[in-house]
């Protein structure tokens, strides 16, 4: 029994334990290589790690949110390390949330994540938790969002003010009835019925359901081309969906803008290349990372009460692709 | 002494514990919530994570690389956790290396790291480490790489099939003497020197010094569009490069490829996206990624003799950018 007190003593700093006898325990920690994550790092048996879950590091508006994230940790002890969680894949989050929580993490950042909303809980129950890019009160975790409505609505209003009626949108097929008031995609759909109706043009709402993928923005823009009463302007849910919507368009001999005119979402670092020079929604990327990582620092210290749920209002970026209809 | 004793022998699994010694320590590990990184996951003392130091999320090539390290690691049981390393900043390299090593992780790979030698062969003394995208051999770590000079010449015997003589090239500037040779920006450079020679157009060699950047490529191509004899064609070091290139042409009325042909380097994921539709080089990333992983986890097992260097040949991808050269 005394090795094990004396352990326990050491690794909790307890001062029960004689100076002598911690040096010792800490001098064969470090000759074995061990290195104590927890105990012997902080008082609190603190990691001074944050994970922090990409589902996707192609997608390229989460680099934003990572600057935002390391951009207000740079000045603490805390050290950010990313977990990639594959593309929609629950399995795949529950694995590397896992890994983060067994390695002692201090804390999570989930970033538009998947899984259900019994397993997010599950999570911010083992360790304090925010989740980004996804909505929905939850008592267990915090927020922070961008205000996907309100980011639709900007651009419906952009293209109404162009003069355009027949405004069509392009959006992520969502399948699972749990989290489809959560994710971004189906508030952006939900955001663009409003916005049309808000402008009377509830008759002219045509969803196109395919993905946030370039294959996804092709496919959709495949299906609007063969369209009786082709639309004057597409508003597609992402940056990269635009990017196939622009490629089926060229195949097809469509011009942007003249013909039609193409809106994205995301405000992507390729949106403002020159020969794409897309019109898209800026969701305020490093904001969010920032809001983030305040609300977890703050959430690890034990400050918060309750939870808290961020949402933060998109601005428009106007470029090329979006013009007045044809007349 | 008795105590140091037992938990260094229950942290090494030491034949001479009992197993009610065993028990006891490792019961008040948990107890503590102590998450031993080391002895208590593995019989090696290992933690099966494995760092990736990522120099710039926003490099749309590290992806690639990314998706070869966790394919080849999917059916082990090591974790990749990614460390944001920043831009071309050796301290942001040291924090996330050492916070690796202080992590216990059991292997680290570094992505194009911009720290001198005598840091990269410090980190490898400490945790076996891969490095991926510099080149020059070292007695203490593995390296993978692209064959750059390889790759210039690909291109440049591309242009010259095409018709094209008068071909320019945008290189990154490097000022450090020790890391010139081993950057792969250094070894385009060289290379389209070398191809240029090789078919007869050593007159023609045409170097503009900028970065890897947009802006590196937008200044690059201002001064190009200034030569009394402007350029037929212009490789960019990088895509990114090839972008401001894209844009200052555009701006001064130049059409590609009629006027001038332009090329890149990384063949990355916006290099397809219609509008731009870039002629580049693939470094075959995944390749890269999965050859890393492969020699680190033959390291960590103490299975290589000696240091092992990997170069990969990249590929040509023509696309629209590049055409014959004016009458």
């Amino acid at each position: 029994m005394e090795s094990t007190t004396a352990v326990s003593k050491v690794l909790r700093n307890a001062y029960g334990a004689s100076p002598e006898m911690r040096a010792k325990v800490r001098r064969t920690i470090d000759e074995l290589g061990y290195r104590p994550l927890a105990a012997a790092r902080g008082l609190r048996g603190q990691t001074y790690t944050i994970g922090v879950m990409l589902p996707d590091i192609r997608n390229p508006f989460f680099p934003e949110i990572l600057d935002g994230i390391t951009g207000r940790l740079a000045d603490t002890d805390y050290q950010v390390f990313l977990g990639p969680g594959g593309c929609n894949d629950e399995k795949a989050e529950a694995r590397v949330t896992e890994a983060m929580i067994d390695r002692g993490m201090d804390g999570i950042v989930l970033i538009a994540p998947v899984s259900s909303r019994a397993r997010l809980e599950h999570i911010a129950t083992a360790v304090p938790t925010v989740v980004v890019g996804r909505h929905g009160h939850s008592s267990v975790y915090d927020t922070v969002t961008d205000d996907d409505v309100a980011g639709a609505a900007v651009l419906v209003g952009h293209l109404t003010g162009l003069g355009h009626r027949r405004i069509a949108h392009i959006e992520h097929h969502e399948t699972d009835p749990t989290r489809i008031e959560e994710m971004p995609n189906a508030q952006r759909a939900d955001g663009y019925r409003r916005a049309m109706r808000a402008h009377g043009l509830a008759e002219e709402i045509d969803v196109v359901s395919t993905s946030y993928t370039q294959q996804g923005g092709y496919e959709g823009a495949r299906q609007l081309l063969a369209r009786p009463n082709r639309p004057t302007a597409v508003f597609a849910g992402a940056d990269i969906v635009a990017m196939g919507v622009l490629e089926a368009f060229a195949e097809a001999g469509v011009s942007v803008p003249d013909d039609i005119s193409v809106a994205g979402y995301d405000n992507t670092t390729f949106a403002s290349f020159g020969p794409i020079s897309l019109t898209s929604v800026d969701q305020s990327g490093h904001e969010i990372g920032a809001n983030a990582a305040r609300l977890l620092v703050e959430r690890i210290a034990d400050r918060l009460k309750s939870p808290v749920q961020i949402k933060l209002s998109p601005t428009l970026v106007p470029r090329r692709t979006t013009a007045r209809p044809p007349a």
